[in-house]
């Protein structure tokens, strides 16, 4: 072999071997930084038969937060911007709505006396609109929404807000026998009408805050009527609570950006007894990436992470810096 | 080939032919009645692709009752018989019973008194006997008792009650892309621990009553409490209520054997419009079996059956007769 052929050769080894690195790496969107290390040796560990860290396809159970941790959360939930969207379109069919707070200030474009009704105004607000009408009939008001809403900062649909890294990531461990669940604080029914098409997971494994429900019959048609009153509000300690009643076993890895995540990351990764060795990953979006996404922590009204990012240290929980460990931040639009 | 050889060659192409039907048979403890035939047309119809009944792969979602439709529920709901049997265990430690109904009654054996303290008495003592422990805690006490505890008239452990012919279809829906569901009156923590061994159920597809809960710190561990409290009734109407919670999808296929069961096969398989042409299969197990079983069905105080079996002529449900659709009962001791 002369010179130049063997340079040919060792070029083509070379890009095959690059190429092929790609290729395998199941997580493109993510710098090669600790961060990514940890995450892939986590999978290892448990996917390893025989290692003392083995953990059986059955077991492997993955929560995600989603506001956030699957999808941006700013400037504010995307559900109550859908929620102040609904009270506009609604207000019609409600004159009253004119003498009542926080209605009133909204219709007037009264953003500021919205905001200082605060947790209160959401909650009647979210009440109004989420009830009083069957749950096929509310995943269709949502389905709508969606289609034609558009995020007030990069003009995208909200499902194209999504976080290029945490989709691999889902994608990562299902293909490696994990069953990923979303638990989130938002509503379930407003989640379930999409999630199986934008993250692939199905409504069965779709965890979040819901309101009672009533069974009618409607000319001769079985409804579930959605009613004014909390059945769970799936947040902080309402997390390990909505994981109980619908999966019924602990996660053993957990996902989420913000307090609200603190209670389902402390019951995911705090050993039961010294007997009990199962690996156990928690990990936490930081969002530290102002010019691709959005900078805040401590001090933000949505997605405040102060508690559980000093907790993190401590609990060995991975503290994801999106700004150095995402080359990507948003997946591309849906086909 | 003389005729010999002719009379051997077609006895072995014969008991070839029947021994591979049988071993191709996925419901060998179904007698071959139209029930079963019912039920092999359904999947076929479901997973025949570009037929007009197809039915994707995640849509494939099966619920099933678990008292008198999985495991038999004669004299009483097993369930009943561990609170009786929790009742006696904790009484050492609850010295104020002895004044107390209907504990003091069951504690003297006063069976008769036990029971004319009715739902009332059962729910007293469900919640005494339920509450105050851990979600780990109850499910330690659950599996210990399954354990020794045997049934008052065959002597077998409950978990070998189970029905042989539907453990059999829970399987066949399986191996054809159905996602099987338990969706039960009875308590959601009660059937968790066990149903993945027995039904190959995982805790995640079990929908049940419960309790609310609380976490808990407990010497830095976090614990759900189960507190004596109602969270969800999931029988009659909360059967639709408990599968929209829990899988967000409405079933394709729902079986059940009560009125119990009523709500969950209307919900299952009323067309919501005249352009919905999805399949839809609803089965009704009528226990009609004195001697390998139990017969009981419109006067019965465990799973009575009234309502439902009246309805189901119109509504199309298969009713299983049990003695006849049959022929065995009973799933052989598990390993």
């Amino acid at each position: 072999m002369n010179a130049a052929l063997r340079s040919v050769a060792l070029l083509t080894v070379l890009l095959c071997a690059r190429h092929s690195t790609a290729a395998d790496d199941p997580l493109p969107s993510w710098n090669d930084t600790a961060r990514k290390k940890s995450i892939v040796a986590f999978v290892q560990k448990v996917t390893t038969e025989g290692a003392p860290g083995f953990v059986p396809v059955p077991e492997r159970i993955a929560t995600f937060d989603n506001d956030g941790c699957l999808w941006a959360e700013q400037p504010m939930y995307f559900q109550a911007l859908f929620v102040l969207d609904r009270v506009k379109a609604l207000a019609p069919q409600h004159p009253e709505w004119k003498e009542q707070e926080p209605f009133a200030s909204l219709l007037k474009g009264d953003m500021a006396a919205v905001a200082a009704s605060g947790e209160k105004g959401l909650v009647t607000m979210l009440a109004a609109t989420h009830s009083g009408l069957t749950t096929d009939e509310f995943a269709k008001v949502v389905t709508d929404w969606l289609a034609t809403a558009r995020h007030p900062k990069t003009g995208r649909p909200y499902t194209e807000m999504t976080y290029q890294p945490m989709r691999e990531l889902l994608a990562y461990l299902r293909a490696n026998g994990f069953k990923t669940f979303i638990v989130s604080g938002g509503g379930v029914e407003f989640m379930r009408p999409w999630t199986e098409r934008i993250y692939g997971i199905p409504p069965e494994q779709v965890v979040g805050s819901s309101l009672k429900m009533k069974l009618e019959m409607r000319d001769g048609i079985p409804v579930l009527m959605k009613l004014p009153e909390i059945n769970l509000v799936d947040d902080k300690e309402g997390k390990p609570v909505g994981i109980q009643q619908s999966i019924g076993r602990r996660p053993i890895a957990a996902f989420g950006n913000s307090d609200g995540d603190l209670q389902m990351l402390q019951w995911t990764t705090i050993s039961r007894s010294p007997q009990d060795q199962t690996p156990r990953l928690g990990l936490i979006v930081h969002h530290t990436d102002a010019e691709r996404e959005f900078a805040y922590d401590r001090k933000s009204m949505c997605g405040k992470l102060d508690k559980a990012l000093d907790e993190a240290p401590t609990r060995g929980w991975l503290v994801v810096d999106m700004k150095n460990d995402w080359n990507t931040v948003f997946s591309p639009p849906a086909k």
